[in-house]
Order: C-alpha cells, then sequence, then structure tokens
C-alpha cells in the first residue's frame, strides 16, 4: 500500500474536483463519508474548499461559510465558484454545491461564501488566551477499536455510520455517556480526531474536523438527526502532523435550534480552527 | 417630537432600502453611522438584512454572515439580492452591496449570505445553558454622559465618531480602562447597549448591536483600526423591550488576525443573538 500523504490519501481522493471550464468543476460525493445516511456536512464543506482553492489566487481558506439547503446524495455532483474580489492578501469567493435530479433539474445542495489567503505568510505572533481542551490522553480515550467489550458500551450512532470508517476518533468518555444511555447533559463533545489512512490533516481537512464528531444533542439525551442550517469555520494556522484534539460545546438550545461551537487543536497546542454551527432540532427536547 | 417606534427611528430611517425592481434596491449609507471615519459594519450588515427580508418571503434573519470587500463610504448604495431556495420555514439569500466610483464603475462592498425564518413562530422551548454576562448595574457603567469628570476618563475613541451619536452605550468600567490608558489585557468588552432615540430593539437591529462596541482590539493594548474581514451573526429570538447587555471577547489573537465572540441578552435574561468576527490587526502587537 502506498505511503497516505497530504495529497494522496482516501480524503483527498474524496474530496477532489476536476474543473471544466472556468468556475465549473465535477465532483462525485462518496458513500463513504455518510453519517445517519446523510453525507457529512464537513466533507462537503472541504470538497468545496478544495474547489475554491482552485478558482481563487490564495490557497488557504481564512473563513469559511456554508449554507446547507437540501439533503445530498452519493453521486454526481457538480461545483460552480465566483470570484467576489481578489486582493493582494486576501481574495473572496462564493460556490454551489449542484446535483442533479432523474428529470435532469438541479437542485443547489449547498452555498459557501468563503475568504482566502496564505496562511503560510501570516505572521508568527501568537497572543492566544484560549487554552487546550482539557482531554484525557489518547489511550483513555474511546474508539471503535477500543471501547471495553461490555454490551452498550461501543459509541453506537443509528444508522450508516461508513464515515466512522474514514475516521480514527477517539471520544473523551466524559462525553459519551449517551452511548451507554447516560448523557452528561451538558451539551458537549471532545475527542482526538484523525483520519483512519494517517494522513496529516491541513486546512482543507480541517473543514471535515469541524462538522466530524457526534453531535451534541447526543449529550443533551436527545436522539436523531440534528442537520445544520449552516457552518462557518475560521482556519487560523496550517496544523502541525499527528492527531487534533476538537472541543465542541453547545450552550444555547431554544426554539428548535442549537448552536455547535468548536475548537481544534494541533499538537502544538495551536488553535488552528474555530467554528460555529446553528442546526436544527427535529424533536421535543 | 414624534414617538419613537420600531420603524419610526433613526436607525429606521438610515437603513431604509427602496425597491427599484425585483432584486434591486436604493440606499444611502448615512455619515451618523461611521466610527474611526469607518461605515459601521454592524449598520451595513443591518441595512442588508432589511434587504434580504424584503426580498425572501420570511421576515427574520437566523444566520447572517457578511464579507466586508472594501471600505463603504457615506453616500448612495445599490443593494442587488439573488433568492438562492424558498423553504416552508426558511428561505436562503444573498445579497452584495454596491457603490460608485467617480468613473462610475461598480465596486462591490459587502456580500452577504443569509437563512431567513420567522422567529415568532418558533417553539419556545428553552434549554439554554449560558449565562448572562456579569456586568454591573447601567447606573455604574460609562457612558458619554455620565463619565467621571476628571481628564482622560471619557472613553475616548480616535476619529470620527458620529455612531456615538446613535447609540446609548454604558461600558462595563472592567472593560473600560484603556480609555486612560490601562488595558485590562484580557481582551474583553462588555457594555449596556440601547439606541439614543430609544427605540426598542428588534432582529434587525440586533445585528448593528453586535458589532457596535469599542474594538476588544483596545482591552489588548492595541490602538487603531481592527476591520472585520467577516462576520456571522445568529438571531436566535425577538428581544424583548428595553436596554441590551453586549459581551465580547477575543482569545485567539494570532498570525495578524483575531476573533471577537459577541453575545446579545435582553431584559428577560434571554441570548437573543450570538456572533462571530474575524478582524485583521493592522499593527504589531
Amino acid at each position: 500500500m502506498s505511503q497516505v500523504t497530504i495529497g494522496n490519501s482516501e480524503f483527498d481522493r474524496d474530496t477532489a474536483v476536476t474543473r471544466r471550464a472556468t468556475g465549473v468543476y465535477e465532483a462525485h460525493l462518496s458513500a463513504g463519508w455518510t453519517i445517519i445516511q446523510a453525507v457529512n456536512g464537513g466533507y462537503l464543506l472541504a470538497m468545496m474548499g478544495r474547489a475554491l482553492g482552485d478558482a481563487l489566487p490564495h490557497p488557504d481558506p481564512l473563513t469559511i461559510t456554508g449554507h446547507y439547503l437540501t439533503a445530498s446524495e452519493p453521486g454526481p455532483a457538480v461545483i460552480r465558484t465566483e470570484i467576489v474580489r481578489t486582493g493582494r492578501t486576501m481574495s473572496t469567493g462564493t460556490a454551489s454545491l449542484i446535483q442533479f435530479t432523474h428529470d435532469g433539474r438541479e437542485v443547489e445542495r449547498l452555498r459557501v461564501l468563503a475568504t482566502y489567503g496564505d496562511l503560510g505568510a501570516l505572521p508568527d505572533d501568537v497572543r492566544t488566551t484560549a487554552k487546550p481542551p482539557a482531554i484525557p490522553p489518547y489511550e483513555h480515550c474511546l474508539g471503535t477499536d477500543n471501547a471495553p467489550d461490555t454490551p452498550g458500551a461501543r459509541p453506537a450512532i443509528p444508522g450508516s455510520t461508513e464515515i466512522a470508517d474514514r475516521l480514527a476518533l477517539r471520544l473523551d468518555p466524559a462525553t459519551a455517556g449517551w452511548a451507554i444511555g447516560a448523557p452528561s447533559g451538558k451539551g458537549e463533545m471532545r475527542a482526538w480526531f484523525g483520519l483512519a489512512d494517517g494522513r496529516d490533516p491541513d486546512p482543507l481537512s480541517l473543514l471535515l474536523t469541524v462538522d466530524a464528531l457526534p453531535p451534541t444533542a447526543f449529550d443533551m439525551g436527545l436522539s436523531g438527526w440534528v442537520p445544520t442550517v449552516e457552518l462557518t469555520a475560521h482556519v487560523r494556522q496550517r496544523p502541525a502532523p499527528g492527531p487534533l484534539r476538537v472541543a465542541i460545546t453547545t450552550r444555547n438550545l431554544a426554539g428548535g435550534f442549537l448552536e455547535e461551537d468548536t475548537e481544534v487543536w494541533d499538537t502544538e497546542d495551536r488553535l488552528v480552527a474555530q467554528s460555529r454551527q446553528l442546526a436544527r432540532v427535529l424533536q421535543t427536547p
């Protein structure tokens, strides 16, 4: 098996886009990144981010927002990009993810608005006051490969969990009680995150990472789908190699919506990405 | 003087838009909402929000993102809106704020992507775990009308502060030390917020509110302009009448950028809006 590297991995293969004309890309939404039969939103955002990185003169997403309009399906797709503005250090663009109905009508799945820059060209001052999450060491966290062999102890997410095979997730036990019917009620989710094939993180894979953990709703005793309406991610630093720590918090579940605030920390204790999504709660809490 | 109400106030007059055709609105950017000679970003977002509320079949912004492309100037402007998707409970649209150079070229100032709904139709469950900010009572906070009569004690923002006359801001003294050369270094800003003419808040004015306080950069000992690159606001509830409490935190100043996380609380202790902006720091910290 060939050495997995950034550019040569499952994630890169499954988020690849092919430019057919200026601003027009072919893509294929892989069934390998579904959860509860929905194509993972972070996987879609990363694919759109790849197209925008090709369309814009700057390589890295600095701030990227996606509005999830209709449910994507595994299969062919088209991405259309538009350049909004190009500047010396930053550029802005939009992207639309389109699929086609049986009778050939276009349906837009996702609309993205993003500003790109060059993370490698940023000054290296760091005055971050935020602290990495308090998460137990990797070997003390729960994954599909080391959960205790007790009934129900393996974090079980109902429905298809194809994406689970693409990821190396180790959940903080304090945020995995829901898997044995004992949610903490705090609305938190923390995990070590890696890609199953060992690919190191990069700015595009961070767009997947911010939406790759189980929903905080599970930790609040809610079950079922909590679809993302909108997600905005800030990519602040190219991540160092190695596993990431992801911490998600929900503090405002109200009116049938909740927010998920996510921080992603790398092995150098840098806060490499922050995101917030607005999601709908489709059941009475 | 006529009774100031929602719909009949400085804010409504100065954010008014006139539809000229489907998806085309005339607007006038008022010089009354400038700070350090820049037109306030929240004021612009509110104006765009008004246009989108007219263009879309749902009245209230639920989640709205703006990318600030070039500096707006007081004077005429055009807003172009596009409907992205209309649904039963939510609709999505984009808006572009355009101004014209002396030789008639179009320059885009701001691109917005937003999803709208009906805040009045949301279920009234509240499981918010966030708590209102610890801010002293209104009468113990510092505003331009009650600052102690000592040299330098009045919060002084260099440059034009036209917007200060539109707002009734009372800063938490713990976050106003910068005004007397003693910033706390914590990157926090808290204030009571109202409109100077007494207009009660509503979902559109919340879009102004999330960007209406002095920058947290002042509290970190930085001076000068900290321009917003992108701002995303979630409006979660129609606010109750009366003054709002606004709390802003910066935890990730690095690489020439910082984030400002804002919460807006109403008189009923509801977390009515949350926002995060990415801003550039244009000096060596």
